[in-house]
């Protein structure tokens, strides 16, 4: 009984798939420091959960299949204090944002299609792309250069008659590289002359350090035709298991096709809609405290990580990731040692390895990418660890 | 900017692409009886509620992407009950029923895979197979003969090289079909006999309304690697807003590679789970009342039905539908005038066409699927206007 091709060319999520020797771990008592999952200690707004306390209806029925009309508008209402004006119509709810990507692929790949994306990337891109029957085409960037990829040349060398679309993350999971507004526009140029999709996942969107500016790529109208947004409250307001995101664009066409699978799926959770909702009516000020928790979580975990000798990396401009290079053979092998073999005090650590965040073979080995999403402390406590294994690790 | 060809063969669902109308009549003060969608009013066990308003942790985390173990121990105790032993690794919970097809039909189609199923089917699952790359091939039944399907003949007619799985609903949505033990035992074993699997979607396992037994594809051990079990809190627990299904297998290759896509897209929702656990802590009485509510329901709906001239059906065995072919032109048209132009004292009615249940051009154009999810007063009523707007339709 043949299972799919598509389904065969996947991989185990590289952030996931060392859970079983974390929970061995665990149960022979040793404590892990979590730095391999976006997974904040941030507390979910309050108002969330009071939300869907208040929630009074006796029947859960079926939320409507583009989304709660209450929600559409206060994510319309949210866009417009960005400066972006969107329609009703513009705005589809997914649960998360993975649906969103899975569903804008399945619109716009055929088998064989490519889909341009800077590498390292975000793993679970590899198995959207791939469940749409689609590959990855690499685009090289460099710790050196910030990861930086906005450059014209490189990515018209990638685009081919297959390319259906260019697929960045703003500010960016792994690499925290952050484009400035000149940067962006050049992308969603070369999108635009190349008659490509641009997807542009803004997650990260309100997490960019060194800037009080907060832009979206929705501004450029001459793209409205190219640019599919995708969007989710679960990094923004710290409520992951909220699974609440949102396919964005003002290509009718394009949104009438995913209205098809948002009608098959029949419908998002209709409580994590009710507080979602309710997230979106906090004050843009709560953003500024989170902002600056994260600053200092990225300072602390750069300035760390790059005093270990010979690691490589660079300093992360948004979002709450790092990758950095080790003096290591194999992160992946690497990573099962700090489980199964390494303890300090009866504590471990434990990240991405980094080989899943590239399609390119033979990429990625020794790296492995950092989640600061611990408190200070907690941050300081793995990143000591981290060096401690290093030096371990090498002298076996 | 091309669009993909699978997503241009799907179509919007017949049971929700009526609702641009239905709004338009809502605000022009006609009251609508919706037997359009099984979204039933009965009430949500309050126990659901409860055990979200209970929850206390402050940051929403992801669940576990296999789903959260509490809730998968709670089915296996449910799936012990009905003496079907599953281990833990045999279910990925999943965001609805719906998802756990999506997953299952991208595990195991490759472009040009045919899925064999009885017809009429659940329109959504066209749109799944087609996301997943494939084509149904429908296997045509009769209303005469209470939409059997269970027939090894006419079964084995539809299999060829690109067959991968049968797909059925037991009871049936939309024809309300119910398999006997020696059917469905027919079934299973023409798809081992010929290395296919077999997708059960057993949803509406509880309501089957002349029998006490309530049985399971599942207890079949010689179809282990074949049988991909579809199940949902939505429909046995008036649930339908609380997105959790489950995919459920022995086939350990197989739920290898599914739990690539549930890492892919990282959790279902966590509230959602902890709500639905609750769910599966209610005594097994809990279905007694609810099947004999339904049961008159049913009855209503049959014996109203099949009075109204011209109108033919049959009686229905499970689940909550039935189809009925109408003495109209076009159920389409005629929905659509419910909608527009029909009323009796500020009230009308809405039904699914019944087109789009069938992959077989040109069928089910006269036919409509009726969920009788309303309580039996209203049902009566809604039949009633169906009866009063056929003969005004037919006399425009």
């Amino acid at each position: 009984m043949k299972l799919s091709d598509n389904v065969q060319a996947c991989h185990l999520s590289p952030i996931r798939k060392f859970y079983p020797f974390a929970m061995d771990a665990e149960l022979s008592g040793k404590k892990i420091y979590y730095l391999n999952i976006g997974q904040p200690d941030i507390e979910t707004p309050p108002i969330f959960f009071e939300a869907i306390r208040d929630y009074s209806s006796k029947v859960l029925a079926y939320a409507q299949s583009p989304g709660e009309p209450e929600l559409i508008r206060s994510i319309r209402r949210y866009y417009r204090r960005l400066g972006v004006n969107y329609n009703r119509e513009d705005i589809l709810i997914t649960t998360g944002g993975s649906e969103a990507l899975l569903i804008a692929l399945l619109c716009i790949i055929d088998p064989g299609s490519e889909v341009i994306v800077p590498e390292p990337f975000y793993p679970n891109y590899d198995t959207f792309v791939k469940a749409a029957g689609g590959r990855i085409r690499p685009l090289e960037t460099f710790a050196a250069e910030g990861y930086n990829y906005a450059d014209r040349g490189r990515l018209e060398k990638l685009i081919n008659e297959n390319t259906r679309a260019i697929m960045i993350t703003n500010p960016n999971n792994p690499t925290g590289n952050s484009l400035t507004e000149k940067q962006l526009r050049l992308v969603t140029k070369v999108a635009r002359d190349h008659g490509l999709f641009l997807i542009c996942d803004e997650v990260y969107r309100e997490f960019v350090y060194d800037s009080d500016k907060i832009f979206c790529a929705g501004k450029y109208r001459d793209i409205d035709k190219n640019i599919i947004l995708i969007d989710s409250v679960s990094k923004r307001f710290s409520g992951c298991g909220a699974r609440v995101g949102m396919m964005i664009s003002r290509n009718q066409e394009l949104m009438a096709q995913a209205l098809k699978f948002c009608q098959g799926r029949l419908s998002v959770a209709t409580l994590d809609q009710v507080g979602a909702n309710a997230l979106y009516s906090l004050d843009p000020s709560y953003f500024d405290k989170i902002k600056a928790e994260y600053k200092r979580r990225r300072d602390v975990c750069y300035q760390k990580l790059s005093s270990i000798p010979g690691v490589v990396c660079t300093e992360p401009k948004g979002a709450f990731y790092m990758m950095a290079k080790l003096p290591i053979d194999d992160a992946e092998l690497f990573q099962t040692w700090l489980l199964t073999d390494f303890e300090d005090n009866g504590e471990t650590v434990m990240f991405s390895p980094g080989k899943d965040f590239y399609a390119t073979p033979g990429k990625g080995i020794d790296e492995i990418r950092i989640a600061y999403v611990l408190e200070e402390d907690k941050l300081a406590r793995a990143l000591d660890l981290l060096a401690l294994a290093i030096e371990q690790y090498n002298k076996r």
